[in-house]
């Protein structure tokens, strides 16, 4: 099928930079001695999992129990459920071990903690369980050095249910320079190395010590007690990395091929059949060194409009203006062109969508690989 | 099967608040002896819409041919594809039509309309017309009184493919006083009436005058010389509808259930596993009368918990914090239990989910209506 028979708005991989991410990524944690658990919550996709796994299966961590089942379904028995444990999801925890799969779940609570393990008495059956520490207060996890920390692994160990301690840096989005993220990557480092030396005081063995974002996991120095690192973006990355020099425009993977609608040379607006509904209502450049709107935009060959952004966006309508103000739209861009949007957060603009067209080197298309979203 | 067996997040909808807000615009336009064509894009399930027409079938718009497919294979054969058309979706379209459906398409530029005349005159196919008109400056259409529009209709005409006019008051979603909604309504019907006339004086008449968003259609006075009222998120409403006064907080019928898995009383915050893919990104409510931040946040009972909005969002995670920065979280909220997030934009929240779990006035859970996305 040509380009230009499929419907838009759709998604875009470029492979080359796609396997070029997974393999700098590779390459960064194999000098540093630590294995990849990547997140599949970026792409839930088989094919582009597979290809992270040089076509076989490994190590993964993912955000729903609907990327468990489908992924243990292909092979892949080795998995982190990242998100805090609700009781509601312990019925659908249990299939899935007793279907072989070593599913590990995150807590942060004794009344999560003291759930599970009745769960586990009750149903005699055993989830491993990890819990979460916080490095950098910005979202989940109990503090390091803290009594509750001590009692909440104390609660899993008695029990026989305590596998380790799993940390995420989401400051390191804050982080622009390389001095920062190179902190952030040893501050998470550290502390998980601090609460496993913790543990080990009171005899509570830590077989997994877990860490990861996608910026830590660039810009670490030293994985030393750290025994794998978890990541997602960096498969595609976005506007949002590319902001705080994570990676380069050039390794943007992923975008979103839409068509213009309409020309308005008079506001020096461009109408695009691509709104929230394909871009996503991502805003995460909004507050960065460069504010890209709803996405930056390219034309159909994969060369920068300078300047031009998707400014607003409504369900399938996008208006791409200039971020100066200029009104003088590219003379070349005319109703029917095809343009190309990089999104501020791949994550969330892949997730509006059921399928990658897959592009080589050639600019040919040579591959459609289906994805899914929701929770069960 | 009762609600606390069903995993978190879901996607809830209190059909008595449903089945009212259906009403109220029924009579509303019934009074006004104007038909409605209730834009599909918003709930995207069969039930939802059968509702909307008491369990039979009627015209509807449609944001997308994925949309205009399904609903056809159900009936609903009087359809608008109410975003201009690109010349990649009339291979589609001619199918649609080939199959029986009245599809109407739109468009706004000399260069589509020629695409359209071109590809009716090569595949012997008749694709009915409507030219988007502009009456507000907030997105697309040709602007009233224009060289343009009298062109691009007589292109249309020729070919007798024009069916008639579109617009779409979407500066309404800005006007939160009575006065200024009355108001956008009236433009909206006057600028559609005015371009009708100038129209039967050049002889090109006008089957199809179609207007309608869901504050016009609301707040609509008279609506003569117009034919129909499109309207989309009135039947969920949400906290933007609610900013702008077109539905108080107590109609909106759409909710996200979620469960408490982490609390910091030292932060004054709350952890729940709905994140901005349960949500969505949309900040509707960022610079209106009250910022809901990501939501609105109610206990399980439905009850508000006066204040509190979901302030942060990363994928499966939401942080809830209070609106003026209390810190002082409610005593009786603890780790494990279920709240409820109003939506800033139902269409965008509902957008996250492939279904709908359905309560009656008892709190029972009576149904689940299934939804779909995508495109194609």
């Amino acid at each position: 099928m040509p380009w230009n028979a499929i419907e838009t708005p759709y998604l875009r991989v470029d492979q080359p930079r796609f396997d070029n991410n997974i393999q700098r990524l590779n390459c960064h944690l194999n000098a540093l001695n630590t294995p990849l658990r990547p997140h599949v919550k970026t792409v839930k996709s088989l094919p582009a999992v597979k290809a992270i796994f040089n076509g076989g299966t490994g190590p993964i961590t993912v955000s729903t129990l609907k990327e468990a089942d489908f992924f243990a379904q292909h092979g892949f028995d080795d998995q982190i459920y990242a998100v805090g444990i609700a009781e509601n999801k312990l019925p659908h925890v249990k299939r899935l071990i007793e279907q072989g799969i070593d599913l590990k779940i995150i807590l942060e609570s004794e009344t999560q903690a003291c759930n599970v393990v009745e769960f586990c008495r009750l149903h005699d059956v055993v989830i491993p369980t990890l819990v979460e520490v916080d490095c950098d207060g910005s979202r989940a996890g109990l503090t390091p050095d803290s009594q509750a920390l001590m009692a909440v692994s104390q609660l899993l160990a008695d029990a026989q249910l305590f596998k380790g301690v799993l940390l995420h840096a989401g400051g390191s989005y804050g982080c622009s320079t390389r001095a920062e993220k190179v902190a952030a990557a040893e501050n998470e480092r550290a502390t998980a190395v601090r609460v496993k030396d913790q543990l080990a005081g009171v005899d509570i063995a830590c077989p997994i010590v877990s860490i990861g974002s996608t910026p830590t996991a660039h810009f670490a120095q030293d994985l030393s007690g750290v025994t794998e690192v978890r990541a997602g973006v960096y498969v595609f990355f976005d506007l949002v990395m590319a902001n705080i020099n994570v990676c380069s425009l050039d390794d943007i993977a992923l975008s979103v091929v839409t068509t213009v609608i309409g020309v308005k040379p008079e506001k020096g607006w461009i109408l695009i059949d691509a709104g929230w509904m394909a871009l996503s209502r991502d805003r995460g450049t909004a507050h960065q060194a460069i504010d890209y709107g709803y996405g930056m935009v390219l034309d159909a060959a994969g060369r920068p409009l300078d300047g031009w952004v998707v400014e607003s966006t409504s369900q399938e309508h996008g208006i791409i203006k200039h971020r100066a103000g200029l009104t003088d739209i590219p003379s070349d861009i005319q109703v029917g062109d095809q343009l190309r949007i990089l999104p501020n957060h791949a994550c969330a603009t892949a997730s509006q969508f059921d399928k990658y067209y897959v592009s080589n080197a050639e600019d040919e298309l040579i591959d459609e690989w289906p994805r899914f979203n929701y929770w069960t």
